[in-house]
C-alpha cells in the first residue's frame, strides 16, 4: 500500500510517499475488533502464515502459530503481517530509488527506529480502518515493536504478547550487530552501501554476518546435541570415514557446514544496506532512556495487558530480560501473563513448536477472544 | 633454537629443521627438577614474564602470574617460554621460507596439533637437558597443551596445572572458530594464504576475527559493566551529550569504539595463516576421540598430580567443561585440585589478577615447591 508521507523519523529525517507490503489473513469482525498484528524480526517479512499457491516452501515464518485453528486462529483473528520500512521484501527500503535524487538510496535510507516503524504501522492501521487492535505481537526485535505499541499508542492496543524480547540491548548484543556490520561495511564489493550501483553484492561480509546470528540464535546444548563434534565425511559416509582432513579451509566438522550453508543462502535473498538498518534499529530501541533509564516509569502510561514468554536457553535474549519487563509492568499495576518456557532451543525457540510455548499462547489468544466477544454482545 | 627434525607431525606431514623460540627465567637447579613449562594460547608467544630492556609495555603476557615472588616463583623455579610451531613470534611458522620449496609457506604450512606442539616442546627440553618438568602449566588452549603433556609424556610431568580449559571445543566453540576463519579466508587480500607476495594483509578478516574472540572471552555482565549502553559521545564529552547520532556505519555505543580498536590492533601484527593453524589445532584436540569418546580411559595413563582452575562466568570454557576432566582423573584416582573462581570476567579472568585464582596457584606452587625441596635433600 502506498502511503504519501511525510512519515517523519526520530533521527529528524523524513521519508515522503513510501509503500508498506503487508498481507492479512481471515476476516475482520464487523465491530472492527479482532484485528492482531504481527511484526517481524531481523531477517521476516510481512509473509506470515499461508503457502503462496504454486510455490512449494512458502510457508510463512510463523505459520505454525498463525492460521486456522492454530494459537492465534485466524478463524477467530484478523491477523496483519507487514513489512517494515528499511526492510527489502516490498516495503520501500534502501534497494528503491530516493525520489529525491532518483538514486537508489543504498546507504542513505534514512536511520529507521522501533518507534518509525510503529508509527508506520499505526498509518497502515489507519487506512485499513482499524482503530484499535485486540492484539500487537512479536517475537524478538518483533517484541520490542509490540512493546512500543503500547507506549506509543496505548490506546489503540488491548494486549501485547512478547515472546524471547528484551527492553534493550546488552553490550554483549550490540556487539555481536557491531561484528556483522563491520563484515558486511568492510567487504570490498559493499562501495560505501551504493553496491547496487557496481552490479555487485558484498556477499562476504552478509555470509559471515549471518553465520554470526545463528551461533547467537541457537543454545550450546542444542548445538552439540545437533551437531557436537560430528564430522562432515562421517555424515556423507566417505571412505575416510573418522579421520581428520588436516585443513584449515576445508570443512571438517559438521557444524562448518551447517553455518557456511546458512551463510550462504542469505547472502543471497538478503539486503546489506536493511542489515544494518535493522541491527541498528535493535542496538537503539531503549525505551526506559527518555526516562532516565527507569523502565518503570517508562511503562506508566502502557494500559495494555501482557503476555510475555521467555526461553530458557536463549542467551540472546534470555529470561533475565524478560523478567525486567515483568517487574516495571507490575511496578504498574499492569495485567501480566508470564511464562519461561524450558525450552533446548535458544533465541530460535519463538519460531520452533514447543508444546507448551504454543499452549501457552493459544490459551492466552483464546482469552482474548473471548473478551472480543463478550463486548459483542454487551454492546 | 635450531632444530634438524625431521618433527612428525599428526597430519602425517613433517618439519625438516625448524626454530623455536623460547624464554627462560630464574635458574635450573642443581638436580634439574625445578623446571615448570609455560603453553602460550591463541595470541601470545614465548614471552611470558618480565620485560625487554628498553621498550615501555613489554610486559610478558602472564606477567602477573610468573616472576620473583610472584604465584609461580621464578625465585624457586626455571620457568620456561616456548612459542609454538605455526605461530608468527619467531617458532617457524607461515611467514617462513619453506626449505623445500624456496618459498614463503603461507598456506602451506602444514597443520599442526597440540601433540605436534607438545612434541616440539619435548625436543626443547631434551636440548636444554632437562628430563622432568616439575610443573607443565596453561590457560585455554595452553592448558589443552599441559593436558596433552601428561598423556604423552607421563614419565615427564609432575603436576599439570590447567587453567580455564576443556577436553575439547563444543560445537559452539568450533562454530565461532570457523566464522573467524571464513572471514580471513574469503577477505580478498588473503590470496588463497600466499598474501605476503602480495605485499598485502587481510586486514579486514583479522579484524573481524578478532573482534568476535573479544565478545566471547568477555562475560556477558562484565561487558555491562564495563560498557553497557554508553554512547561514546558520552565517553569523549561532546556536545551532542547524550544524543544518538541516528548512524549505521559511525561508532555510537562505546562496546563498538573498544572492538574496533582492538581488532586494528590485532591485524597490525598476528598472523593470518597462523589465526587458521591455530584455531583449528583447539578444533582438532580431543584426547578421549581414540578412546570411543571416553575422556576417564584416555587418562589412563597420566600420572601427573592436576590442579585445575575453572571460572564460573567463562561461557567459552565453562566450568562443567573443566569439571568432565575433573571426573576423568578422579575415576583414575588421580591427585587432583579443582578451584571454581567466582570471577566476573569471563574467560578472560586467566590473565588477570584474582586475589583467590592467584591465591589458589602460589599455595599449589608452593606445594610443588616443597616437594621438590623434599626430594632434593633426600636424595
Amino acid at each position: 500500500m502506498q502511503f504519501e508521507g511525510p512519515l517523519a523519523l526520530r533521527s529528524g529525517a523524513s521519508l515522503g510517499s513510501y509503500t508498506l507490503a503487508y498481507e492479512t489473513y481471515g476476516s475482520l469482525n464487523a465491530g472492527r475488533s479482532n484485528a492482531v498484528l504481527v511484526c517481524h524480526a531481523l531477517n521476516a517479512s510481512h509473509h506470515v502464515a499461508g503457502t503462496y499457491e504454486g510455490q512449494a516452501r512458502s510457508e510463512g515464518w510463523w505459520d505454525n502459530m498463525v492460521g486456522p485453528g492454530k494459537p492465534v486462529d485466524t478463524d477467530r483473528f484478523f491477523v496483519i503481517g507487514v513489512n517494515n520500512l528499511g526492510s527489502c521484501f516490498g516495503s520501500t527500503g534502501p534497494m528503491h530509488v530516493n525520489p529525491a535524487t532518483g538514486r537508489v538510496y543504498g546507504a542513505d535510507f534514512p536511520v529507521v527506529t522501533v518507534e518509525d516503524w510503529v508509527d508506520a504501522q499505526a498509518a497502515l492501521l489507519d487506512a485499513l480502518g482499524i482503530r484499535t487492535l485486540a492484539a500487537v505481537m512479536g517475537g524478538s526485535l518483533g517484541g520490542m515493536q509490540a512493546l512500543s505499541w503500547t507506549l506509543q499508542y496505548p490506546e489503540r492496543v488491548r494486549h501485547a504478547v512478547v515472546v524471547a524480547s528484551a527492553p534493550n540491548l546488552t553490550a554483549e548484543n550490540i556487539a555481536f550487530n557491531e561484528v556483522a556490520r563491520r563484515a558486511i561495511v568492510t567487504d570490498p564489493d559493499f562501495h560505501g552501501g551504493h553496491f547496487y550501483e557496481h552490479g555487485v553484492i558484498p556477499k562476504r561480509g552478509l555470509r559471515i554476518a549471518r553465520m554470526i546470528g545463528h551461533i547467537t540464535y541457537l543454545s550450546d546444548d542444542v548445538m552439540n546435541e545437533k551437531f557436537g563434534r560430528i564430522l562432515r565425511s562421517a555424515v556423507e559416509g566417505e571412505a575416510a570415514g573418522l579421520d581428520y582432513r588436516y585443513s584449515t579451509q576445508d570443512v571438517e566438522f559438521q557444524i562448518e557446514s551447517y553455518l557456511r550453508y546458512q551463510g550462504d543462502k542469505f547472502s543471497e535473498y538478503f539486503d546489506a544496506n536493511t542489515y544494518l538498518l535493522i541491527t541498528r534499529a535493535l542496538d537503539y530501541f531503549d525505551p526506559a532512556r527518555s526516562h532516565g533509564g527507569n523502565l518503570s516509569v517508562a511503562f506508566t502510561g502502557a494500559t495494555a495487558k501482557f503476555l510475555l514468554v521467555s526461553f530458557k536457553t536463549d542467551w540472546r535474549f534470555s529470561p533475565a530480560r524478560s523478567r525486567e519487563l515483568v517487574k516495571a509492568l507490575l511496578d504498574n499495576r499492569r495485567n501480566v501473563s508470564y511464562a519461561e518456557i524450558d525450552a533446548p532451543h535458544g533465541h530460535d525457540a519463538f519460531l520452533l513448536d514447543d508444546v507448551r510455548y504454543m499452549g501457552v499462547v493459544r490459551s492466552y489468544f483464546e482469552r482474548v477472544a473471548h473478551e472480543i466477544q463478550a463486548e459483542g454482545s454487551a454492546s
